[in-house]
């Protein structure tokens, strides 16, 4: 299945234009009568049917709707960005992969990177999710200082923060259902007072064995080990 | 700590020279009386002396020698490798960092690529191995075809193979001790005669949930859910 993504699927009669109509229709010679799949990124998948072609653009009309809950428990990641912003790149790419639901960068006392661009990050969001069939997009959210990340990651119930040489490894805590806030140093990992705002902050600390795993590697390989597969 | 590479750690005062020692004395400014921390990819962990240090080399004296175990169930990736091949150099990065004793390539019937650098790919597995500071370095075989691959991976005792949709989770098998290879298809899938092969050669189909991921995606996963962390 080839899955395409409009942000609105609300309405019984859809218009569809863009780039994506155009690969669909131009590339993939799709035409009236066929049937394309479409979702919303917020769960909803349509089966639709191109009744109406322009050069521009075209009507469909949605044959069945179904809805799929979002992988669950939720794992949203607050991470550092790395110097290198490819890295971050693969981190969104594979995390939406895996089922990741929200990606929040945050720049603390050891940042080397003070900027992110976002639209290109939720450009490749988008194709993740849609490579991947899964039918929802995860938030790609502004680049934000470390106290205000720090609030934000507050309002999960579960509130991890990955240190290495802690007391208690990750798969002790990753057995929740409930909505879990990750938060990932950079390179130079986190400050010793950031460490300290972060447990008074509620967040318990957790490692991820005894070697020392890139920014991006601890991020994907702890939400790995929460969420669902 | 830094870690260094030395292939041979057997004798109590070794030559060192090349592009780490040069890092190493040149850049780092490391000289005679100071300590340098060195593994042979083979688990074992050196504090050396720098006793004698000239333009081009080093001699070092060996103060403390440790072992380390591998990494236990060993996991062996057979990877049909992909078209882009920076997606398999980051295989090879992060399989590293989190502890993949073993990365074969082979060429399948739907598989786009028909080469490999190994030298390149030695290269990231020694770099990623040493800046997670780990003791042991995975072997990167040379692209074999699958027939070959098939024979190869049947030496080990858990023999499984990534399939969408099967019956079996990979995590019902991932609890083992025994090595594992573990036979990750091209971006087209394996053929439904490979498949057949694959079972006929005693290997069990694993599927990693409903979604579609990427073959390296996968491999990393896999393996992920399989070391220990």
């Amino acid at each position: 299945m080839q899955l395409f993504f409009h942000p609105d699927l609300s309405s019984p009669s859809i218009t569809w234009e863009g780039p994506e109509f155009h690969h669909a229709t131009h590339v993939l010679r799709q035409g009236p009568g066929m049937t394309i799949h479409l979702t919303d990124g917020a769960g909803r998948l349509a089966r639709a049917e191109i009744t109406h072609l322009e050069k521009k653009k075209a009507t469909l009309v949605i044959r069945e709707l179904t809805e799929k809950p979002a992988p669950s428990p939720e794992v949203h990641l607050f991470v550092a960005p790395t110097k290198q912003i490819d890295r971050m790149e693969w981190l969104v790419e594979k995390g939406t992969e895996i089922g990741v639901a929200g990606f929040h960068f945050f720049t603390s006392y050891h940042s080397e990177r003070r900027v992110i661009r976002k639209d290109r990050l939720e450009q490749i969001a988008l194709a993740a999710m849609k490579q991947s069939n899964r039918l929802h997009l995860p938030v790609i959210h502004p680049l934000i200082p470390w106290r205000d990340a720090l609030v934000k990651a507050g309002i999960y119930p579960v509130r991890l923060i990955a240190q290495a040489g802690g007391p208690t490894h990750l798969t002790a805590l990753a057995a929740t259902k409930a909505p879990v806030a990750l938060l990932i140093g950079p390179e130079g990992d986190f400050s010793e007072q950031e460490i300290q705002e972060a447990l008074m902050a509620g967040f318990t600390k957790v490692q991820l064995g005894e070697y020392r795993l890139r920014t991006e590697t601890a991020a994907l390989i702890a939400a790995a080990l929460i969420v669902p597969f």
